[in-house]
């Protein structure tokens, strides 16, 4: 397929699903509060609600149980739940990853991967379930509790890190305060914490609502501002003589622009990079593409590529440190326009309400003309090649290279923060394949719980391969999470860089410190030990050179991906991807730890 | 060795410790301001400190692992790391718990672990390595941040589970900054939150304020008042011609008066009872000791004795749903006086700031006179005893009395909530024995990561045996923890009840519903696979029936515990202790599930 009859086919079942429900609601007047939350949501597209069972939530988990779209996933701790539902809802764009938590307890454990959702911007709802109202109000000493009565501490702690927070109190505003809640998380990507009491979830409301869709998109902008604006940029980029470069960047992805910009890109022909958290925005075999811009960082060819434009157009920009070479971009403002989900930037003037989502197509026209100027421009091919080494070491110099050669196109790419999601970077991926990795907020052991996630999501999409590249020491953090993958019947390939602890923090500080290593497991052994009765089939590897981990690439049984698989990549200790290298030493000299003796 | 041996014994080896230090530090002036917070921490007994490395707290992990007082634990993840700093507080009376993380993702992981220990009164400090003081003002779109500046968030997301916050920015105040910090947690037995930039930790300061020792003494009662207080209760025991019982619970042992009260029976020969919470507050064989009181979930005899004397004493009570059966206690607040860390009650009279600590001695004197009498208060025999049941399936019923005969004098014996939490409260514990249980906060998977760090206290202590009973459901949650207790060669013993899944949950609601089942683990593998390099000698055991798991308890070369073992225990998935299910009951009735179909 397409992406634009993928695009059609998703958008078919949306609303086929919707229909369906609406149909089965038909008749009825009244539904559970309950499932009017779980069906406004399966009109959504989420068909997964990730959690664990806790006194208090225990009544809600019934009716999902029992509900025909949504599975319950059942992880083996909140943090990885919260983390599986981050990458559901990063690969199922225009849908939102679900959380369900019991009070205190249950819910802070995940409190983390809220807030990493907050910093990568990913629509998560977290849905808590809280004591009776009965009980909110007259705050008896119960278990989950600190003792003293305080039961808002919860809302207190999670509210840095969602943009709304909806306590559903009684059954006469539930409807409304739950579709506000769900448009706010689709809408700002973002989370958002939701309470429901144990007596609430089985109170009966109208249906009514429940025939108007949520809308999902974002208000429009002014179009006289927009107009205003576009003429600007069109300014602009007469004044560069059509000398433009796009940089695309991680909010691309994140408010789903994706589309938008393709055409764009294809109208105008102007060449087009990415950021580290823009990868995979655009395609990374289309032929203006060409590469990775990462500051100082950045391979020199393209460095002067993008520096040297007369004229940048970013879209969907983050600044982080390890998303800009620790902010050493040399692009000064006055030759920057950037596109935001809710702004746009043009030099040093902003205006505010003004969103790319809508602007881009009618920026396309209106650049369109540029286009056999811009097709003269010189893009640096972004190609895979294969360094040679004379030994049989397995080098991050040789090992993502090497990788580049076995992905497919439509693959999901996992990576864990530290050695792999540098070494990506470089490594041209094919056409559809997604990358998804957690740059900003850079929790370890965040990629497993997200693999879980993503490959749940991947397999509603029809992706055949979901591919996790983890270290072993952030594998130890959340290595349970395997364990549902199993279950469930997902056939992710799991490779375990085995470097026997923290490379990203030897390469930052303490080299050769003990409290950079970590204890090497039998990590072949992990798939059959979580494995459910043993029921299911598995395989695991250790390929400790070259030539084995090529044979194994090879083969193309383990290649089809039909059971999961484990493969444990023997690598030194002391090596690592040459962009981490150079970014933990800049990372490094900012901590100024004095006198430390390394 | 007595009490009281043990008691000189342990005051020893602290003054010893301190004085090596101060001799250490004599002739030097100066010190790093990370060394200073570890002198400190040694001189109050503390060996362990638990986390993980991130690139923040690295400079100071330099001087952790160069200290030759303080090991470096290296937990998998953080919230396992908290629940270790909490069982090495509970275990290593008069010290605290520390932690160390990383800004933003380590330390959120680990908020749960630091709210439950707010919640059950254990003294953790939490130390987050954060960014320099620089980049603290100048706030730059650093990874582990939202992305939006907001560098404060985390501070006011922990602020509820903390006594106090000490964020140390400048060395003019830091000595004074990080002894007040350390004195709040210990005397508050509560949590602390303290934030160490990377460029402070190597700045030298005098270490002149280090020969001032710390004290962990709350500040003194007022002595007219307490002389008021202690008439009040002296008057009430008379009017209740004797006829006293003295129920003791948590606060006990968390605001550590065990001594203390010990001394009050011996002296005045009350009957005394413990609540769930306060089990083995007082040693267990003492003639005088009758069980466990848990309102309407008593034993008929106890209950009977407790609800019908003329007077309850109670010292320290925490008067939570699980602790309380519910809240279900029949005891009129006109027959009952409350002795508190910090105030007392005597009837309705409220005394604040009368500590039990410092009264107790006094009040012994007092009361002293009513032995004679209290002596004739009978006190019915909590004494082992084996039911005898016509099958071989391992019940509850008669899983935790056989646990009796097995268990030594002096054993730390950690449970987890759910059915080990409930099941072993009738057992008779012996003398010395330590229980460590969360029944306040009843954050499952807790007891894992608790033991390890019970297990290194229990070792600085040179009690010879840890056992730990953990549910399967539980053990999913924090099973990795399990791994430094093999790198660090500990040796508990693991008894893994295998159900196949949450049994507390079935009970209170769902007893049939998937939601609540688990995968079932190849569990005797888990030791094998986590060890490290495979270098350390483990055994692990299945048993079926009673038969087997008595044999097993018989072995003499199992009992002494000289490698670390897991026992995986198969139970019946709908079997659960008798006090587990009406507690079960109660809480399910209170949740008010409407409609709900179970």
């Amino acid at each position: 397929m397409t992406v634009d009859a993928e695009a059609l086919s998703a958008e078919l079942d949306r609303i086929r699903l919707e229909l369906q429900t609406l149909k089965a609601e038909k008749g009825k007047q009244n539904i559970t509060v309950g499932d009017y939350l779980l069906t406004r949501l399966a009109q959504l597209g989420v068909t997964a609600m990730f959690g664990l069972p806790g006194d208090f939530n225990l009544g809600f988990l019934d009716l999902v149980e029992d509900h025909p779209q949504i599975e319950w996933v059942g992880n083996c701790n909140e943090l990885n739940a919260s983390y599986a539902a981050d990458g559901y809802a990063r690969i199922k764009e225009g849908t939102l990853g679900v959380i369900t938590t019991t009070f205190g307890v249950g819910e802070l454990s995940a409190i983390n991967g809220i807030a990493g959702a907050y910093s990568e911007m990913v629509p998560i709802l977290h849905i808590a379930g809280v004591p009776s109202t009965v009980q909110l109000k007259s705050k008896p000493l119960l278990h989950h509790t600190l003792g003293d009565g305080r039961f808002d501490v919860y809302q207190h702690a999670v509210s840095p890190f969602v943009v709304h927070q909806a306590h559903i109190l009684n059954k006469l505003d539930a409807a409304a305060q739950i579709d506000f809640a769900i448009t706010e998380c689709i809408t700002k990507a973002r989370p958002v914490y939701l309470t429901l009491p144990t007596d609430i979830v089985h109170q009966e409301i109208s249906v009514e609502r429940l025939s108007i869709p949520l809308t999902s998109t974002a208000p429009p902008n002014d179009p006289l501002t927009e107009a205003f604006v576009i003429d600007q940029i069109h300014e602009r980029v007469k004044e560069a003589e059509g000398d433009v470069v796009v940089l695309v960047d991680a909010c691309v992805i994140r408010h789903g622009v994706r589309k938008e910009l393709a055409a764009f890109l294809k109208e105008t022909s102007f060449p087009v990079y990415a950021t580290p958290m823009g990868k995979t925005a655009v395609d990374e075999d289309y032929s203006r593409y060409g590469g990775i811009y990462v500051g100082t960082l950045t391979h020199p060819d393209i460095k002067e590529k993008v520096e040297n434009a007369n004229l940048i157009i970013s879209f969907g920009s983050l600044g982080s440190d390890f998303n800009t070479g620790n902010f050493s971009y040399n692009i000064p403002k006055r030759r920057l326009i950037e596109l935001h989900s809710n702004y746009t930037q043009v030099q040093y003037a902003r205006y505010d309400g003004i969103g790319m989502k809508q602007m881009i197509p009618r920026l396309s026209e209106k650049l369109q003309h540029f286009h056999t100027i811009a097709q003269k421009i010189a893009v640096p091919a972004f190609a895979k090649s294969l360094p040679t080494e004379d030994n049989q070491t397995i080098s991050h110099l040789w090992f993502w290279p090497r990788m580049g050669y076995f992905f497919n196109p439509k693959d999901v790419i996992v990576t864990e923060t530290g050695t792999a999601n540098f070494g990506i970077l470089d490594v041209p991926l094919p056409a559809g394949a997604i990358l998804v990795s957690q740059i900003l907020w850079g929790s370890i052991g965040w990629s497993v719980g997200s693999c879980l996630g993503a490959a749940l999501a991947a397999r509603d999409l029809g992706k055949e391969r979901v591919i996790l590249f983890v270290g072993d020491g952030s594998l130890q953090l959340t290595v349970q999470e395997i364990s549902p993958m199993i279950r469930l019947g997902l056939k992710p390939i799991i490779f375990v860089l085995n470097n026997r602890g923290y490379s990203i923090e030897r390469y930052i500080h303490g080299k050769h410190r003990k409290y950079n290593d970590i204890a090497d497991w039998k990590w072949t052994d992990i798939l059959s030990t979580l494995n459910d009765h043993g029921n299911v089939e598995t395989e695991s590897y250790t390929v400790t050179n070259k030539r084995e981990l090529s044979e194994l690439l090879d083969n193309q049984t383990f290649a089809s991906a039909k059971k999961i698989q484990l493969v444990e990549v023997m690598m030194p200790a002391l090596d690592a991807p040459q962009a981490l290298v150079r970014q933990a030493e800049l990372t490094g000299k900012g901590n100024a730890y004095g006198g430390a003796k390394d």
